[in-house]
């Protein structure tokens, strides 16, 4: 059972290679490199597409290699998974987690706080050319998260935090409609593949239809990324979908299986509490988060407190021994612009407050998930009020949207959202699709929604100055000046996009070399006549003189006429 | 010859009605009126469509019917225009003017220095829903401008200004490469109606190809919005497209002849001065404005004063016997995140401020072009750039687009910059489309980026607060949780494609009624959820009595467990 071809293989123009970290030749990260004409050096970018685009096949019943072979080592409690019964299946593995009582440093963040650097630290500190130790302290300080369930052997480590790139993560799933075969397990597997390959950093499965179990097996075994879930989900499904019969001890085993599994995050709503509800009262929209509802009607219902609230130090002990990062749901994000940044999203966002205190108490990573839909004068409050209650620890929001009236196009409206939130300080984007409000996205919507999401996490890296991220956008601005095609299709996020609409108008290979676009020809082409500018500047007394001459003279202009 | 069908007819779910102006029954102005379910007022929305949505079929041939029959009466000079030579045309009309010599207020600026209220500001400011005499002081201050061209009878005027709805502009024109016929300017009006139909409340036409003129007068006899031109374009084709035979001579006759077609603005790129040029010596991407590359390589070789900026006061006087409003370009934008907020941007942007108070003082309206290529961090400091140098004139932006990585793509790295710079005060956007930078836009091209824009231009008046704006967001939020699916794709900026979306997954007429969607399903739908709350809650005790009890305890929430 073999991924699609046109879900592997290296992007047009770029080649995936692998570099060793600093100092750690056993510890080889991965970049996309892209070589380019005009004598220039290769450019090395950021790559988190994993083997989706690399050179090998990828065979889905077997999963991918062991990225993290160091976990071998570790000395944890280990035993052998069970082979899941009747449908084709990953082979069986070794299911670790930290010895019972064990106080040794485990998590990610014992580790940083106990000064150790991590293997996953290596790899993530190299992939974002930063130093393992600034890292590591990022991690220790509850500001940045690295999720990396021991049982997900597969996973290219990676940091979310607001001093690295901006990540953006992708949702898929099935539902009720799915299939059960294999063959539906591998669509799904395929659609996970789609959205990795396009630039997704972590991705959600949130699947809510038959046999979530085993589809999540195939996820895991196939992920090169964190995989995040929303447990509530799958809990539901198994109280034949009456949030009133969800109880917490049939949450805490779908915890367990799935920590078993190897998922990296979890979406928990622990914040939204009995007393929260009625401020939704007078809500345009209610509450839009499915985790959300499910809990408020839970809590209603019995006029009680949440059991995820109650139980959250058990849910903390639960993630600590596999070092499951939490990601601490926002069950009353608003589902409009009227009920943005109202009483019920901020009494929530105070709760969150309360429960990251006790999950780094406890040694687990907490990040803390944010809206929705925003007017932009809203979006900054949210990243304000998110550090006044919870910290600095990582935020992940949804978009946000900025306007409700253009369905169809959602993941434009949240783009303006999303770029100017990440910049902000969010550190993690969830993506939208042009489908949002409508219908089930298909694997065009999902790149859509991907490289809209790559866009906005980029622009807000700009803004924010990263270093070394400016370095791809004055790559591709040389190469437009220079005519270079090729490299301007090489460097596009989308290299196929960019070529398809540049053959559109003109396709023959002699054009790839033009000095002109179709856009005005080459009577009318500003870049030719601007280098005629340059060469006659040159010609007549050498530009860079005459402009520190302007310089010296104050920057006054020439008297006017 | 027809326009073809699917670029006229009402939007899905959308009928154009006419309204008087207050105490105006003889002036009547286009609003798009959605009914609405639910027992829901129907929602009125400003429509700059014209003729493109309505009921009558339109002969291309024949032009629209003029909408400022009050032109007549107001005493121009006129004379009959000639029928042009070869080719199918609209009828010839009447050429109007100011009579020479006449000091009498005539431009709208003028009229509303004078305390006169005029037709075109009485129409406009029915449209937005404002006072005429307001929007008259808005125009007088020079904080708006109404372009509006005494020979452009087929306009339905407008207003562009910080404090009005944000306009978007939509580009289009022929190339040396379209045809000559009837036909093919039949094609390029097509193109226009095509942006008009969905959103865009401004057309330029920046064709370069052959036969510009004749194609010019096609173009303003259907064009119901203000047209504007870069009339360089047009001199430098006259002048076999070498730009130093350009001369002023050559140009003014351009100016004459576009000024008696109905141009309503023309981009002037008076600010780019010889000692502005070696400013652009070390740019990444030199200069990116045609206008302005023109104009650099015509001082440069002569080593001369640019002849726009030693003529602007005959301009202005030329356009002030038209009432032309001046658009004064960037030629020197910035083309590439490098270039951004340049040395070289701000000393004509300080030039174009000088500019303005000659305009002003000449009594012609006046806005001002921005970039461009701005990472969002440097994004407001354009607008208070502007601000400081050329007053609170309307800002005209290109994008800007926010980052340079994504060809094919760019308008959505642009609606970003364009939401936000708009927020900041930019009164009227120029779109991009996703075949920047990569080849010529076609139909769907046009139509993604004018609904982009529309996004940008919408997410920017929720920002800013402006009255009746989230009316739509919320009209479209209530039908969201009521579930009245078809009153969701009505609402939206692209009806069709909502529908068809929706259509993609539960394609059955009853299922535009069912209480959920295909996302969730009905067992996972959140808003569903949220009703059986609300009412479960209502049942309890009233959730609002118990929101303000939550409120009277100071907000606090439970003891914690």
């Amino acid at each position: 059972m073999k991924l699609s071809e046109s879900t592997t293989g290296p992007l047009p123009g770029s080649a995936k290679i692998h570099r060793s970290a600093p100092g750690r030749p056993d510890i080889k990260v991965p970049f996309r490199r892209i070589e380019l004409g005009g004598g220039e050096k290769p450019i090395l970018l950021y790559d988190s597409s994993g083997p989706f685009t690399g050179q090998e096949p990828i065979d889905l019943a077997q999963g991918l290699p062991p990225a993290r072979s160091w976990l071998e080592g570790r000395g944890l409690e280990a035993r052998q998974a069970l082979a899941p019964q009747g449908l084709e299946h990953p082979a069986p593995r070794t299911i670790r987690r930290r010895p019972e009582g064990d106080e040794a440093p485990f998590t990610q963040l014992e580790c940083a706080r106990a000064g150790i650097v991590t293997d996953e630290m290596v790899y993530a500190a190299a992939r974002e050319e930063v130093s393992p130790t600034w890292l590591r302290d990022e991690i220790a300080a509850g500001r940045a998260v690295l999720p990396a369930n021991v049982n997900h052997p597969e996973l290219e480590p990676m940091v979310i935090g607001r001093k690295f790139r901006t990540k953006i993560n992708a949702n898929f799933g099935n539902s009720a409609l799915s299939g059960a075969g294999p063959a539906s397990m591998a669509d799904e597997v395929e659609k996970m593949a789609w959205a990795i390959r396009w630039g997704s950093d972590t991705v959600m499965d949130l699947s809510t239809g038959q046999h979530i179990s085993p589809l999540r097996s195939w996820i895991m075994r196939n992920a090169p990324v964190p995989v995040g879930t929303v447990p509530l989900y799958e809990a539901l499904e198994r109280a034949d979908g009456d949030p009133l019969k969800l109880n917490w001890e049939d949450f805490r085993d779908v915890l367990i299986e799935q920590a078993e599994q190897g998922v990296d995050y979890f979406t928990i709503h622990a914040g939204l509490r009995l007393a929260h509800v009625p401020l939704t009262a007078s809500r345009v929209c209610g509450i839009v988060s499915r985790g959300g509802a499910i809990m408020a009607r839970w809590c209603l219902a019995g006029h009680r407190e949440s059991f995820l609230y109650e139980h959250f130090r058990d849910i903390c002990a639960l993630c600590r021994r596999y070092d499951i990062t939490l990601s601490l749901g926002d069950g009353l994000r608003p589902g409009a612009i009227a009920d943005a940044n109202d009483a019920a999203q901020f009494a929530e966002l105070e709760t969150l407050g309360e429960l990251t205190k006790i999950a780094h108490e406890m040694g687990c990573q907490v990040m803390i998930e944010g809206p929705g839909h925003v007017p932009m004068d809203k979006i900054a409050d949210n990243v304000s009020k998110k550090d006044a209650f919870c910290g600095d620890v990582p935020f992940y929001t949804l978009g946000p949207l900025t306007t409700d009236v253009a369905p169809g196009y959602d993941h434009i409206t949240s783009a303006i959202g999303a770029a100017m939130i990440a910049w902000h300080g969010t550190a993690m984007l969830c993506y939208v699709t042009p489908k949002e409000h409508l219908g089930l996205p298909d694997r065009d919507d999902v790149k859509e929604g991907v490289i809209a999401y790559r866009i906005a996490a980029h622009a807000a890296d700009l803004a924010k100055g990263l270093p070394g991220v400016q370095a791809h956008d004055d790559a591709m601005s040389r190469a437009r000046f220079a005519f270079r095609w090729h490299d301007q299709f090489n460097l596009a996020l989308d290299p196929e996009r960019a070529r398809a609409f540049h053959d559109g108008t003109l396709p023959k290979e002699a054009q790839k070399s033009a000095h002109f676009c179709s856009m005005c020809g080459p009577r009318f082409c500003s870049m030719k006549i601007s280098q005629d500018v340059r060469d006659e500047a040159a010609r007549q007394q050498g530009m860079e003189a005459k402009s520190a001459e302007f310089a010296a003279q104050g920057g006054k202009l020439y008297v006017a006429a």
